[in-house]
């Protein structure tokens, strides 16, 4: 379903309304590294993650009848501002349905992105009927955070992007690290390099306890996690790997990596220091391989896409801590 | 002596090896100012500042029998950093006189950046006389921090880059705020605009206290700071501003701003949670002015050059606790 195709044209979509994020690098971090480190900000993004270019490639698909009726979305965290802001800029209505206790920061952020959210109580409602109720009254599209074709194309850009960066700069055979919830930037870029740089391998990052893709790439058959909350990286926190994400991922990409929560609170700070960029923890996994799993890897450069800045101010002062 | 011709060349010089920072906005941030925020976060420029610009210009100016015998600077901040990388990628030495009392870290990376760090005693020794005895001896080329031609072109191209940006995102009208310390950054970019954007105005932000560059544009004279230190923006505070580039920015650049240590520390906050980027004080008071003093700025837009990003992790974690 999803393909080179559907991605290039999510590209056309996307030009003039999705940031170009550039490749940043740091002798320091190639020192701790041992070979050369691109790092592709993503917290640059719009709505500080790549979860944007999804939530724009999708909206813009839909036909005008069907966008003008609204989107729809569950989630309280990034891709639920990446909704909400795509929507709005297309000057359609969104509805975003997100738990009643989650932090008054991101229920006020995506309000004030122009999005409507409903609360749902966690413990006693169900949000799939909550949604479903709302999407059928009112004839909303659901856009689904990861699996979804045109979801997965508009992230698959950042991989155009990468293959034409990493050209840029000589870099010809390399390994591409991917923060990796349930797969949707993964299997982009996956599929973006397979056709524009296919020897650049993308490779999924995971926090340890929650990796599911990477022990479902070491059995060939999905695995489940066991716990779905109880780790910093909450961005990256998924059930399971998608149903289209993962076949995607399992026929193109490198093996994974589960990562420490003090590896990405270290790498945090190091970017902080380094990049002079801000990470979440889920979104700095990629770039905690990189720097401290050195032996994972092969050959004289390694990509890292740092796909989130959304981090919780306490979360960051923990991190800066490892500086002292 | 500085002219957009230099600007031009020396922009050819720069030309893939440094950095062309993107732009940077929130609709939240438009929403604080009243108008829209282009920012340009020259945090994530090589070394962490725009000093690279012109360390590379004025390194990259020399002829070749004079770079090969290595260059010099005194700096404890972001000069050094950008004049040892630039050095160091010409595959030339370049000595730092730094005292003895700067932070370890900045020593440190002063040294991994490939330069020579000579230390001094700030209360009993002149590092001018160090400075000049060392290079004397070696024949080496002092690197001065702005009052130097070819160093206030190497900065010009930050305007020029803003010239172009500017008129792809339709701001045909607006201030440029700009972290004044010497007036380097500050009157490389008016003369970029003078001639490329003539309907962008510069205007210098400095520190409460140290806004030496204010008050000298009010009398139409040089005026100096009573104090030399004590201030958490400490990458701006200058004596006074230079010979060269005080004419240029009294012929081009519209009033200035005092900003207080209070209002960069919520800017670096604001840089944080909105922009994703790190700011150290003195690279933050420029979005300080474009966020808290609305009504000394006239248009629909604002251009805010976000100048460093070498912040302690004790001020950042400072910064922070305005979000809690």
């Amino acid at each position: 379903m999803s393909s080179i195709e559907m991605i290039e044209a999510a590209a056309e979509r996307l030009s003039g309304h999705v940031r170009r994020t550039p490749i940043l690098t740091s002798p320091f971090l190639d020192e701790i590294a041992g070979r050369r480190v691109l790092v592709k900000p993503e917290c640059l993004q719009h709505t500080g993650s790549f979860k944007f270019r999804g939530a724009w490639s999708a909206i813009s698909a839909l036909d005008d009848h069907t966008r003008g009726r609204g989107v729809i979305a569950y989630s309280s965290g990034n891709h639920a501002q990446g909704v909400a802001l795509a929507a709005s800029r297309h000057g359609i209505g969104a509805v975003i349905v997100m738990p009643s206790d989650a932090p008054q920061l991101k229920i006020a952020n995506t309000r004030a992105l122009g999005a409507e959210v409903v609360l749902y109580d966690r413990q006693n409602e169900s949000r799939e009927a909550i949604g479903e109720a709302i999407a059928q009254e009112r004839g909303l599209t659901l856009i689904r955070p990861y699996d979804e074709p045109q979801v997965i194309a508009g992230q698959g850009t950042t991989g155009l992007e990468i293959a034409e960066q990493a050209h840029a700069l000589d870099v010809t055979k390399a390994d591409v690290l991917v923060c990796c919830g349930g797969g949707g930037l993964t299997s982009g870029i996956a599929l973006a390099l397979e056709s524009r740089a296919p020897s650049l391998r993308a490779r999924p990052c995971e926090p340890e306890g929650f990796d599911d893709v990477r022990r479902s790439l070491e059995t060939g058959q999905i695995q489940n996690n066991n716990a779905s909350s109880g780790n910093i990286c909450d961005a990256i926190l998924t059930p399971q790997p998608g149903q289209i994400t993962f076949p995607i991922i399992k026929r193109l990409c490198g093996p994974g990596f589960a990562i420490t929560e003090e590896e990405a609170l270290r790498a945090m700070a190091l970017a902080f220091v380094r990049l002079k960029i801000v990470l979440e923890p889920g979104g700095a996994v990629s770039l905690a391989a990189a720097l401290f799993r050195p032996d994972e890897i092969e050959g004289d450069a390694v990509i890292v896409v740092a796909s989130g800045g959304n981090a919780d101010p306490d979360i960051f002062g923990r991190a800066l801590e490892f500086l002292t």
